[in-house]
């Protein structure tokens, strides 16, 4: 058994703290020195707790477990781990504990992955490993049809493949990190999510299969992340687009769904979504834009809500998009855009008609009723 | 300039209750583990400052500055030092900051290396760069004659020899880890002490010189952290001393000054030191041991102060020794055991005569006059 383990509750904040008392701007690569002591207390005061307990244990941290990253300090990524450490002293019956978190350079230097970062070092671990599971213990029971205190009705599902949980995890379901899921998807990790308060069995995220096919909806998730940008009037030539999102793409800012009506008399209103935090540095950069381009207006809109539908049984099962709007209509919720994939279907709303939407989405689709058993 | 730090006060104390909290008997691999955490925060925590200051500077952990030791954990030993990586930083023109108190084995296992342990690394990572110069910073601003908090006419010392210092430092001057004055010395490291606090100019431990020498005592220091054993009517044997001493030295007791006065009709009385912690332990070893062997008595003294001159011009000016036993005597204080060394003559008097004594010899030695400068 390998155990991952992350800080104390408050401790990153707490050294984050005392980081912005010595400057105003801390030097990223001292910031993950720094932020590494968080997991590095957790795994010796645990190995010395299941030693008590009479489970010989071993604390590594990402040095000792030879966990390496590159070097983007703050938000690294895992580029190989060499389980070699791991393997002996495994073979030696112990429980190891790894620092979750953080990592090592080519050159030894600590880095640290971002927040989440130990769900990441567990799948990414279990996969080094080979490992039969990876169980996340986390502060909920597993992932719901839709969030439970949204909707009373929600269901823990028993399983769920790992498609429809990244299209969950992006669209707002705070269950894992994301970064996590998309490695336990690439290496075939069979991923758990489990309560670290009850013994209750949580959700188990896999491949797809034929029983999760039947089922056209899994679930329904609500996302207030995102803000709405309108262009209006804009010029409709070839190459405007790359003038629009050129900039605002440098500025780092990722930009969701985008939405080009059909354009009349030469123009074309221009719609898409951004993170709420970053609305208004993309209206700073896109109003001298739009006016060399010719187009009438940029405006901004922060009152939408995501309302997404997932389901990998979706593929298989005609109608369930005209269900949805119909489903809409019946409840007077005028949609804003919609957005589309193989295993999921968004439609941005106004805000105060989120949680109704979730709620008429998730009775119409019948996702309180657990599916029927296959022999 | 490499700067080498310990934790903050009071976090390595913090740290030990949490272990406490886990395990009656923490493990010790564990313990280091959570302990080097105190330095990984601060030596992050001065780089991000200095960076912020203009400085360019960069932390080095034990795995990264390559500090080797043996595998004792929480009283380590350095081995040897790889100063590639360090030299390299410097090369850049960087400041480099060291974690003290911590290293790791040969397979990266960290270990730390006991209380004072950061100033055994300075002088180790000084020696291994071969320094100008290595000071430590603490909370007294020099080597004084003697504890300025027993005698207010105590003169702080422009210079000291490494044997001088070795001496003062094991007969309680709490000045510096006696670990790493013998480091300095063995590697010839000039090593200044000097205060956090002021600017003032602390004491230089260099090899002894011709200056020093022509001071026949330096310091006086009080020791109370000993305690007296007396075995009376031992036989007169051979091999008694090895059947009473090998059982302490087996429980890791360090016994100090031993005299073994003239036997009389057969019998001799055996008096020697032990740490205070450990007469109780000493006695009950002892106990058994002198029915055994025929002798009368084991008995124990708390009640005693080790009082020492020190001073490296001793071995040049005869009568020091006199001329110390004189000046007690008139005080009227009775001395209990005598031990020498080339540099030093240590008396063990009643605990109450401690603060005494020293002012006296203090005195007598006109050590509150500092030495006339050498053309």
């Amino acid at each position: 058994m390998v155990v991952v383990l992350s800080a104390m509750s408050g401790e990153t904040d707490r050294l984050l703290n005392l980081a912005r008392e010595m400057a105003e701007d801390p030097d990223p690569r001292e910031v993950d020195v720094l932020l590494a002591t968080g997991e590095q207390v957790t795994v010796s005061l645990f190995s010395m707790f299941l030693r008590y307990q009479g489970v010989p244990a071993v604390s590594l941290l990402s040095h000792q477990a030879r966990i390496y990253t590159d070097r983007a300090y703050g938000r690294a990524r895992i580029i190989g781990i060499d389980t070699a450490r791991i393997r002996e002293e495994l073979k030696k019956n112990r429980v190891v504990t790894v620092a979750g978190f953080q990592g090592v350079d080519e050159v030894g230097n600590i880095t640290t992955l971002g927040r989440g970062g130990s769900d990441t070092t567990a799948v990414a671990v279990a996969a080094a490993l080979k490992a039969d599971l990876c169980e996340i213990y986390t502060d909920v029971d597993g992932v719901y049809t839709t969030d439970p205190r949204i909707y009373s009705k929600a269901r823990k599902l028993d399983k769920i493949s790992y498609d429809e949980m990244l299209e969950m995890a992006s669209l707002g379901a705070k269950v894992l990190e994301i970064r996590s899921v998309g490695f336990a998807k690439r290496y075939s990790v069979p991923l758990a999510v489990r309560s670290t308060f009850t013994d209750a069995p949580g959700t188990l995220m896999t491949e797809e299969d034929e029983e999760m096919e039947e089922i056209p909806v899994s679930g329904v998730a609500l996302s207030r992340n995102d803000a709405r940008v309108t262009i209006t009037r804009v010029p409709d030539r070839p190459g405007i687009a790359v003038k629009l999102f050129k900039p605002v793409a440098d500025a780092n800012i990722v930009v969701d769904m985008i939405i080009q009506n059909t354009g009349m008399d030469g123009y074309t209103d221009l719609t898409f979504t951004v993170p709420k935090g970053d609305l208004k540095k993309t209206l700073q950069i896109l109003g001298p834009v739009a006016q060399e381009i010719g187009a009438q207006q940029v405006s901004g809109d922060q009152d939408i809500a995501k309302v997404s539908i997932v389901g990998v049984g979706m593929k298989n099962h005609p109608g369930i998009a005209a269900k949805m709007f119909e489903t809409l209509a019946r409840e007077n919720i005028n949609i804003l855009m919609i957005s589309t994939s193989e295993i999921k279907i968004s439609v941005v709303i106004e805000d105060k008609y989120g949680e109704l939407a979730v709620r008429a989405l998730h009775d119409v689709f019948g996702l309180e009723n657990p599916p029927p058993k296959k022999r």
